[in-house]
């Protein structure tokens, strides 16, 4: 159930409102920055929903009450009927970039932190091309406990100093809840990957950041149950999560995923957070990373993260769905003419 | 296993050529209208490859032996390296359309054919918006024998008469060999339902006429299977085969289906034959049909088919995906800025 | 709808209503052999349900009148809440089977026929192991269209020595239209293929014999659409239908499909037709094929359809999963053993 | 690469190969308790495999070498060719028990712990009815995060407290590594829940523990995906895995997921560890799981975890799954004659 509170209602109506929630046993939350307050009933409580209704309706300042079947309040545009703009870019030598607005956001990088020259070296090449995040996996969710597990610490170090070198901001995952300092420390977004993303304690202490978040779907994970993942995070007072699509796992085995498209269109009419496209993991092959990009744009997504690699054949992991730094430049050459069919703006490349 | 010819070889050694494959008890199999000839082996015979290789390899004329892994030979881009153009429009009173060219063709019209003012009205409204095609089923595999079943002959009638009243080639479901003649009769293009598209039978008998085939694919299989399907109809004669991806069946069910757009690389790598998207099966949703249709030309179909009924709520089927003329007219505006950047280009709507 | 009339109903008071279904433009249906007729409302009615069901309820004769929201009205337990008995064998050398009573019934033989020598030997051999019925192809439905296609009539008339040499009945699938009437000379059971399951032509003319049907479940087939096949059959007038799980298609790939055990209790739930797992196909690998056997009558199946062949290695089709006579016999003494477990007997096999 | 070892190798044989695994740079690993000795060469090591197995080869008391292409080695059949069998029942007052063996194991109770009186009289319900182990949910992993979240801390003492009223050893999932002490202090059987089985940081602190895991596939997780999250807990030294086939995501909806039966007779094949089926979660329908139970085990699983609450209809989490505790004694009843049919045993439940 949502409250929605007239225009000019008062902040005295509203505490009043917020008073009366309590007293049912739900808990009243109430999305910030938004013109009009829409306040939220969170919790289960054993109560006549309609009779609920009808006792909010009448308070003063109240424009109307709505029940939302969703399972979802947080997370759903009832709630929070504006998109919303997340600014990206909150370590000190980080430049601000902001997703949810006009301008498309470009995350690049490798999938994993190799060395210095690596990871700096492809930071110039993608800020070249116009991307305005850098990605880079320090600590790795493998499949095999026999592969390669990242850098840890070390790569958290060589993402900061090639942020310092490009003033690109920097996403990188966060898989164990015991590396959560140190990696808020060095990151400027927090990576949740597909494989946690109903690893609900981790949700949990995610959320009790303020770093904005990007949650890649699980492959195995319905459209609902992706956003009450995200309502985990919001949950917790961290309201600036993006939703990131990166395939789900179908019996089409020409790909390693399958990119859900039709995802694009249905997360912007349930929610107002930023969606973002993975057309590496989704296909799982380079030659097929630019037309998926394009589509993902096309459909009307706020965002990519395209994985780049300076040489994908010698790549400790993922090579095979890596671009090369030139393909990546002229991907983003197209992407950068079709963004004004779908009313945004990419961002130059820097002359080179 | 396939021959390619040199471009200079001459006519006598083609034949010899494919002497020598009828010798083998492989049937030759030969592209027509491509400039440099290759020469495709179909059938199962027990013999060494490797040897076989070396054999041909030494014929007059021959540039090359190659294995080729994948089972269809006839659909396979290595058989036939170019892009195919299909021109549309066999019936005296359509116009000419080409696909699989710079040209985006887009087919609209309604689920079914439900009475002249209907269709004929439809087709107007399309063909004003810019749409080349008009679709409409006369004939209906419908899930449940208690549905709507088509007009059968009646909705063929009236589907020649909206060709006749504005030029657009008529696209329309062959369900029963036995109607094969009849449709035939009227259609400019015969369509292959997604829940035909492993019934060789159909196939076989669709591979003896001369008609251009849209081949739906099956919900529920794999790209490989699609091209094989496309191989019945190839394997027949019958080399004008358009595929169309129109959702695949998955866990996800906020979509009826899910749109595969990674389908659209992988069968522009795979095959020759052109790709439409029919994003309005694919999700099942008006509200979501713009943004696949979109995204689906930007990752590099060559055309699309919609469903566009003049009142949806009203429509005997599939309603819920239909959208409004003036819906679909917008769109077409959209994709038409869209096909600059993919390098293609979109009729103009006629002034109404 | 369906109206369920009192156990002492006269035939007048049936006739009555049956008189009121058609004014109201339902085709009423009425399953024979049933002690307790229930009348089921068919077709399309744009009418008022709620006021019909008070009209009905009054007639006499009626004991009370259900909405069912199935949209399978014929397949629906409702409307034939008793399991049914099907009896196999319409040729005059074939014996006698029941099938959906307490006798297990396991059918087994070669994917293909490919020779006198094989098919009646296998026919042999599956009857000493206490198969009651044949099973094999004539018409192959392949993927491909260079791979082997089936004998044809010849292996209908192989079929048909296999029968009269063992009393077996047989088991073959129907393809195309045109073949009804040879395939129906030579089989006792008609096969739907998996492919063809919708198919609604087919369906269609298989729905007008008086054939019993084996209608396997389509890979990409929901539950609901395997029912409503199963209605287009019943539509037609023919009741006997049985429906075989033979795997779905699903991410995972260890297996070629998955055996969808959970479809065991829900099919015995939904609906009163007799249900048969294929292990083979499910599986994919003979290796496999025992423990899902097993698993499938332990769930509640009715039978059984597994492959067996001489000689799996030198196999026209599928020698992957057939399992060899002897491995065939070992399982049919397990399932012989399991039999009582589940209030069921199969078959003694005859004396070697 | 696994190392086989001759039966009668002496122990500074298998040392000294050891150390010469050691050099190459690989992690050897020796299954213990096992008659013949299996050296595993664990890790990436860039090295000629084939010169490897020639250099092995012929060292003291080597067997043979074998080149594995599963790239999970400690959960691979070929390192452990013999099933293994678990001890369970590790805290002071439960009764020891075995799985793996000739026994079947049955582990039962509710989704959550809800109060004493409920987790004490179902422990004693099941107890009554044959099971050998306590299920229940102190911490629960629930998609959102308004639903019930489990008791805590609370509810590892009342499931403490149910032990110590029946003696039945205790499996309740560990969702957050904080919380891993409290839960091994109170806990028989560490159980990682399906939405987790790709939680590797999780994975490897209970990979560190000694206490048995019963590791869920997650609904989206290939079956060789599932045996590498086995491998993470077995590579960190903690041998005691059994895996849960608790069903997979698909497109079929008339069940809550696909219980994927052929994953039993293919983990028995791959796999030396113990394999039970969770019928409650693969079905979410109380009237579908005896079927499926029966099937599981008819399959040749080791061993069953099933959902019973005393009331369903009034439970806190997955009531609709839950059988009462009188049908969940007639499904033991029918387990206990289906035992034998497969070469197992099952126990007898305690006279009431």
């Amino acid at each position: 159930m949502i409250i929605i509170m007239k225009q000019e209602a008062t902040e005295a109506e509203v505490a009043e409102v917020v008073r009366e929630v309590e007293q049912t046993g739900f808990r009243p939350f109430i999305n910030p920055g938004v013109e009009r307050k829409v306040i939220a009933l969170l919790g289960e409580v054993d109560i006549d929903k309609v009779q609920l209704v009808d006792h909010f309706s009448v308070l003063d300042g109240v424009e109307r009450v709505q029940l939302i079947s969703e399972p979802y309040k947080l997370a759903s545009r009832h709630t929070h009927p504006e998109p919303l703009k997340i600014t990206l870019g909150l370590q000190p030598d980080a430049e601000r970039v902001t997703i949810g607005g006009t301008e498309l956001v470009v995350m690049a990088g490798p999938c994993s932190v190799e060395s210095e020259a690596q990871i700096v070296g492809t930071a110039r090449a993608v800020k070249a091309a116009g991307a305005t995040l850098l990605r880079g996996g320090a600590f790795k969710p493998r499949s095999s406990p026999h592969s390669f597990q990242g850098l840890g610490l070390e790569g958290l170090k060589l993402l900061a100093a090639a942020r310092a070198a490009t003033g690109l901001p920097v996403v990188t995952e966060i898989m164990d809840p015991h590396d959560l300092d140190v990696v808020c420390r060095y990151a400027d977004v927090l990576q949740i990957g597909a494989r946690n993303m109903q690893n609900f304690s981790l949700l949990r202490y995610v959320g009790e950041t303020r770093h904005p978040v990007l949650l890649k779907r699980g492959p195995g994970a319905k459209i609902a149950d992706f956003l009450l993942a995200a309502e985990y995070v919001l949950n917790g007072g961290n309201l600036q999560v993006m939703l990131c699509e990166r395939g789900i796992i179908t019996f089409e085995n020409a790909t390693r995923y399958t990119t859900d498209i039709n995802a694009v269109p249905v997360l912007k009419k349930q929610t107002h957070l930023p969606v973002v496209i993975d057309p590496s993991h989704a296909t799982g092959d380079a030659e097929y990373v630019p037309s998926v990009a394009m589509a993902g744009i096309a459909a009307g997504a706020d965002g990519l993260i395209i994985e780049v690699h300076p040489d994908p054949a010698a790549a400790l992991s993922d090579g095979k769905q890596s671009l090369r730094p030139v393909r990546f430049a002229t991907l983003m050459d197209q992407l950068r003419r079709l963004a004004p069919v779908v009313n945004r703006t990419l961002a130059d490349g820097c002359t080179q």
